[in-house]
């Protein structure tokens, strides 16, 4: 990916820490001794005006007293005092600077002035910006510890952002005792300038980086994020915790951090679209990253399980199927060696039983033939601390087994003080260990999730031939008028110019007119109320059914303009729509809303009560592919219902892919539609396709 | 509970080690170690043929030359010896005995007849046996360590008992390394003599106990499992793993412990019936545990969260919010408090932030002020560990709190080397403490459900007045004809014998009778072609409807027939059953089916593809009494159906809920019936009943 570089955050030539202290309880004294005691192998300068050195370098006054040039400048000064370190830093010349001080935009109005101050002071040196409101920053790389954090990870491949500079320290500090590595490791703040986009390209193709971990409040920009997020994960895995989606978390967002928090169905429609792995806690995100950091992925979604105890190995045998992974079925091969080698009371089928004697050479024959089984895309090793298990010799065997085959071993040694020095092994072999089998199984789930998604084609969005000119017409007058949705007639017209299927149907302004048409759609008819004011026609009894004669419909004329202008008094009435009468098919509603994070987002799901009482209904971001429709059709728990039950004929999928295409392609050209329904749309048996019975629009 | 005494296990006067030995690496030699190491204060006896002392103390050739009696035999020589040294234990008057020694049901048949053998020997002498094949027995109140385990677990008020002595074994380190006490921990092995009901009886009452918790593979008998864990569940909870649920995993148990495993769904609603609190991984059980055994039940639901780090107060309000659990809304005295003593950027609403830099003076106000709050019924403390976060100082100020209110706290200290010190102390406070809120919020979640167990009336089961003489006259009739299905006509005679409503109807045996019949129900009709052997009426056409007129019957009555003795030329053909066709009403099916655990397991679902297609359905554990009646009904997804949409009056539940109550009489009256099905029953309009239109009933 071609993008701007960020490199002078992670391995600048000189780092200057603007605010250095003397005074061991500063950050300004903790950011600068980080720097220098973890090894950064540039230049430093401390900036204070009050001392000739701190920490054993020669300090200056201003950034620019310094006789060299700066590439990353460190600013740890009361908020007051940043706009001026930041202008003096852009005359120096610095290309980056990490706004370590908090007390701008998460304190209220004047402290976002303030950020939107820095903001513009960045942009007139074309420096970027981390922070306000930050950790830090930590490149294991460029030895670079820019942070006040306790501590110094060690180098590994997990690059690391989060929003909450806390959630940074309490992951660091958990890493730090289970011996976790990272490349980068940043805390974005208030994501002034740059923020999480900037850094998922930024890593896109670090070489040092296998796996990109997130904590994120909110996103800047979503449609823009979704875009950089699928090409990301084409290259590595993503895993991201995003909160505040409920309604109490965003409760708690906006009192916090002022973000504005997408709605959890939005984010988890969107994250799935792009093939981020969502993670729900901290302990989700350490156990997924170090899978995708140190295994290969999943050869398929077959485990298999070795465990020297019974219990445990049930037990991951109900997570894999609660999963949606398999236990897998060994090759007879397979039994075959294990019956002759492991002892007559072993099981040789999966879970493999090595039983509770089992030394490491059992283990060694078992987890080798279980990697070496074509039938076997990964491996749980289970090991619980026995009289005489030999554990750190087992943890060895594992690693070994590990690094000679390309298929994915998760390590489960139950226990603590026990299992420790297995554990170190098996950290320093680069097989993660979970404390429980239902945490190995999860890794292995994300995984699959993972190689599911990299398996799928890319994204591929078709335009159809539509008459956009049409629609932009109809919608400008609509505005024009002052309204904001759109009557019967518009509907049908956009429709029409968007190729979305319809019955046959004709605007009468008088009883005649209606009859006329009644009689060359031919009979029976339905009869709507015609006016651009009146939104749920059936709630004001706007509707007429199995209408089958003049006479039916001339009453009908009459019975619904009147019902309209009694209802609503003040409604323009147009007439009625005579409509072609639809018999059979099946109800399906499609809808769009447009999320204020990720733009416009399509939902799919049967009719009636399906939606109404089941709530059983599909989302995704629109633009969507063809592949992406036919997935909301079948994920729906309905699905069955549609591809037909009881020797029904199957409904017609295609015709529905079709339309979900057209609608996609007709909100994403058009962002002034707010919410859109098509309800119901009816589709009928393969090859005959559907009709869109009704169309309700509001402009935003 | 009036029970048989298990006390020689947990307190005896003495113990006898049968199988003692001077050699380290032997499990006689860690058993004995174990007792006396671990300070047993009652006389202990080393039983070992080739020494005249063991670890100090004089030993003896066989059990029988112990000079005193002996109270407790701990066994551990190999299989083939276990009999005969039983049988001196017997002779001795020896009351309890832990067999540790494996090679026994777990193996294989001979392994279960040596078990056997050692239950007769039992029996013949009033003994009690846990095991074989098991780790031993911990006790920390009678201060025995009759185990293989490596370590003794402090004091707690935790019982446990496991079927797996592997995971007894991790269960053990993992406790060790986090501060878990225990009261009593129990290896069950193979169950030979004692189980799992067994030890639920004797904790009942034990005031040491504070919470039951409990590793099964299978259960012993279910419907006495059921009885107790009800009654036990009233005075403290149960939390139990039950592994092997899921079809991966129920093949493992059978490979493994020849355990038969019940259904998942069985297991769910038996254990959901009796209040017992269903974990599904080792963490879970741990989480959950020392939530019960150090905290007071929640008072309401409602969770206030306090936390010096906004991301994971967001996270911890978003898992609230997904447990079905709901952030307290504080109350205006207590959001002013907040104001006037925190600092102007903290939040004074929930989640309550008191900002990175708090020290333990603003922890000790918020958390004491959210205590204080009638609003709040537990509260979550979240410490991320920031530059001058007084961690030790903070617990402490938690520990205080928690010692001084009603309501559960429960501590999240997020970190691992850093936190360390802070979560000691919260252990000795008798504070939990979890690494990630979610998993705080889950044992919340767990007390919750508890709580709700605990406010349920007991079950109250009626007994409605049948002729149950009639149905076993039917049953015995059927079982002698050497059929297991009814007919149509007796299904409507045992249907109405329990007072299970159903539409108008009459067997006729010729055409001619079926018009006559049909005369006297009244147009129009429905028929179906009655005969034993015919289960699937519809699928071989042998059901007609809308049946008008004399001649539409005898057309009927003809076709019916001629389609069942082409489809089946050997079945008994009764003729066909004339019946009043039903009118509206929605479609639901009521089902029975024998669960080799549980015994009769009830199904309700709405008919038709909410049970085919979208598997809508819950179930319970017969007999039921009218509130789990009610709960059957309100719990399906498709519930709001029942309750009426879109201005539909609601449905008849009181009379589904008799049914119910009355098909959950039927199956536990007649053991004999296997399988039942009413389907379907067509419930109408409040006050207006329900009409059962089709039983099918299979024998055993």
């Amino acid at each position: 990916m071609d993008v701007f570089t960020l490199d002078m955050f992670f391995s600048p030539e000189s780092v200057a820490v603007v605010g250095a202290s003397r005074n061991p309880t500063k950050l300004g004294y903790g950011v600068l001794h980080n720097i220098i005691q973890y090894g950064y192998p540039g230049r430093v300068y401390p900036i204070n005006p009050k001392a000739d050195e701190v920490l054993g370098q020669p300090a200056y006054p201003s950034i620019l007293d310094v006789p060299d040039p700066v590439e990353l400048a460190v600013i740890v000064v009361p908020a007051r005092y940043v706009a001026s370190v930041l202008e003096e830093c852009g005359q120096k010349g610095v290309k980056g600077a990490i706004i370590i001080s908090a007390g701008f935009r998460e304190v209220g109005r004047e402290g976002k002035r303030m950020e939107k101050e820095l903001v513009d002071i960045a942009r007139r040196y074309s420096m970027r910006l981390i922070g306000p409101n930050v950790l830090g920053v930590i490149d294991t790389i460029g030895r670079l510890n820019a942070s006040f954090a306790m501590g110094m990870p060690r180098q590994g491949t997990i690059a690391f952002m989060s929003q909450s500079g806390a959630l940074c320290t309490a992951v660091l500090d958990m890493a730090l005792a289970e011996g976790v590595g990272f490349s980068h490791f940043v805390s974005l703040g208030n994501k002034a300038d740059t923020n999480e986009i900037d850094f998922l390209e930024a890593w896109c193709d670090d070489p040092h980086t296998r796996v990109i971990v997130a904590y994120l409040e909110g996103i800047v920009d979503g449609a823009r994020f979704m875009d950089v997020a699928r090409q990301v994960t084409r290259h590595k895995p993503i895993v991201a915790i995003k909160s505040g989606t409920t309604s109490a978390g965003s409760r708690a967002v906006s009192s916090h951090t002022g973000t504005l928090a997408g709605s959890e169905r939005a984010y988890d429609a969107a994250f799935n679209q792009v093939g981020i792995i969502r993670a729900r806690s901290v302990e989700d995100l350490f156990d997924y990253s170090i899978a995708f950091a140190r295994q290969p992925l999943l050869t398929n979604d077959r485990i298999a399980v070795v465990t020297n105890a019974g219990g445990p190995g049930i037990m991951a045998a109900d997570a894999i199927e609660r999963a949606g992974l398999q236990l897998a079925s060994l090759e007879p091969e397979t039994q075959h060696l294990l019956k002759e080698k492991l002892p007559a009371a072993a099981s040789a089928a999966n879970p493999i039983d090595v039983l509770g004697d089992a030394l490491a050479d059992r283990y060694k024959l078992a987890v080798n033939a279980a990697l070496n089984d074509p039938n076997v895309g990964g491996v749980i090793v289970i090991l619980t601390p026995q009289v005489i298990t030999p554990i750190e010799e087992t943890a060895r065997a594992v690693g070994e087994a590990a690094s000679q085959h390309d298929k994915p071993i998760m390590a489960c040694f139950m226990g603590e003080a026990t299992v420790g020095a297995g554990v170190d092994i098996l950290n320093e072999m680069k097989v993660p260990n979970y404390r429980v089998p239902e945490r190995a199984v999860a890794a292995l789930a994300a995984m699959s999730r993972y190689r599911q998604w990299r398996e799928q084609p890319p994204l591929e969005i078709k335009r159809f031939h539509v008459n956009d000119e049409k629609v932009q017409e109809i919608l400008d007058r609509v505005r024009e008028e002052g309204r904001v949705t759109i009557g019967d007639a518009e509907a049908r017209e956009i429709q029409q110019a968007y190729g979305i299927p319809m019955p046959d149907s004709v605007l009468a302004s008088t009883a005649e007119k209606a009859v006329a048409a009644a009689e060359q759609i031919g009979y029976p008819v339905v009869m709507k109320i015609a006016s651009p004011d009146i939104l749920h026609k059936t709630d004001i009894g706007g509707v007429k059914l199995n209408l089958n004669s003049p006479e039916d419909v001339r009453d009908a004329f009459d019975l619904l303009v009147f019902r309209a202008t009694r209802h609503m008094p003040d409604a323009e009435i147009w007439g009625c729509l005579v409509q072609q009468q639809v018999r059979g098919g099946k109800e399906i509603i499609l809808g769009m809303s447009r999320d204020p994070q990720f733009g416009p987002l399509l939902l799919f799901g049967l009719g009636g009560i399906y939606v109404e009482a089941l709530k059983d209904v599909t989302f995704r971001v629109a633009p969507i592919d063809e592949r992406e429709a036919g997935d909301m059709i079948s994920e729906i728990r309905a699905y069955s219902l549609l591809r037909g039950v009881r020797g029904e004929a199957p409904s017609d999928m295609q015709a529905i892919v079709d339309t979900l295409l057209r609608v996609s392609q007709l909100v994403t050209d058009f962002p002034e539609i707010a919410e859109l329904d098509i309800n119901p749309l009816i589709v009928f048996e393969r090859g005959k396709g559907v009709l869109g019975i009704d169309m309700r629009l509001v402009l935003g």
